[in-house]
């Protein structure tokens, strides 16, 4: 590779994205540079705008245009009762995806014992508020099966107290496809312990 | 994933990229969002750097940057007595990286007979010029084993007739590591063609 700055830089950026190392980084700016009109310029724009238009909402911790109000927590067409809370816009993403579920969404942006993570820096407190504000009726919890989740979980629950709303967790058992064979005790335990009826007979 | 304009098009740009898809992209774009300052913005800043500093010498087509002269056709200081003539910028990367060959490069930017490519367009009139004006002694073909690769090769070779240089192309023969059983008759045929003594019994 010539010694060029500018595309060192570059590779040694691209190389910390997920899943490329510096030879896909490498790959990945010579297509650039081979296509500088089709995809470097625009790519480049891309970049720019996103980082300067886009930003997470203060209130309810959603992606937003700068432009525009949050469509999660401030545009009333959208009318739900419910919030999910989750960790992070990733995990949003893929419930979203799976549409599964039509309502608010409520990142608290980590959990309560994250390295560094202190709880004052995640939006708890604006998630009471908007609990209040906009009579929510449920409030359904989606943090990780992790102990940290599971210590945030708890420490949601607890801040909505005296509040009248529903506060409901994702169930825990066995992931659809799983083995019963491959699954470790605290799945198991969890699965036992969740057991449903099955059609009439219910045991 | 969210509706948002900046999101979607840049998830559309790198998915055109090497390697990746529309879920890598989505990832790589998350990852992006949640590092804001440490790889969002200089990204975007290096990728507005490469495209405005750095373009292709329209002389030799290797990549220069802009603020400087072409270091492999301008550069007095570096002296050598050989071209290696390559198809693209990617074929110049990977003879560079073996540390096999120290001299000149030019980049032809394609092949003769690429769909859509003109002979006027591959820089082979630099070329000949350019074997003229720095008195080069060999001139090494270095393009792809395809037809299009050897008819480049042939279309060279024949620009360079009548002016005092050695013109000479990569040999054929068996990769390192490739067993016979598993070789082409193209390959087979090369490497019986171009048969070298072993040792001292030449056969």
């Amino acid at each position: 590779m010539q010694d060029i700055n500018e595309i060192e830089e570059l590779v040694k950026l691209i190389s910390k994205l997920p899943g490329l190392g510096p030879k896909s980084a490498k790959r990945i700016v010579l297509k650039l540079i081979n296509n500088r009109e089709e995809i470097l310029k625009p790519t480049a724009n891309a970049l720019a705008k996103l980082f300067k238009n886009v930003s997470r909402c203060r209130f309810c911790g959603t992606l937003k245009s700068n432009t525009e109000g949050c469509n999660n927590c401030e545009n009333v067409a959208r009318k739900f009762n419910k919030i999910c809370v989750v960790e992070t816009i990733g995990d949003q993403w893929s419930i979203e995806n799976s549409n599964i579920y039509k309502g608010y969404f409520h990142i608290l942006g980590g959990t309560v014992s994250s390295a560094g993570q202190r709880k004052e820096d995640l939006l708890i407190n604006s998630l009471v508020e908007r609990v209040k504000r906009d009579k929510i009726e449920e409030v359904i919890i989606a943090t990780s099966a992790t102990v940290e989740g599971m210590t945030t979980a708890y420490y949601i629950k607890d801040s909505l107290k005296g509040i009248n709303v529903k506060v409901s967790k994702l169930a825990h058992g066995l992931p659809v496809g799983g083995e019963i064979e491959n699954l470790d005790d605290g799945t198991l335990f969890s699965a036992f312990k969740n057991r449903n009826g099955v059609g009439n007979n219910a045991d």
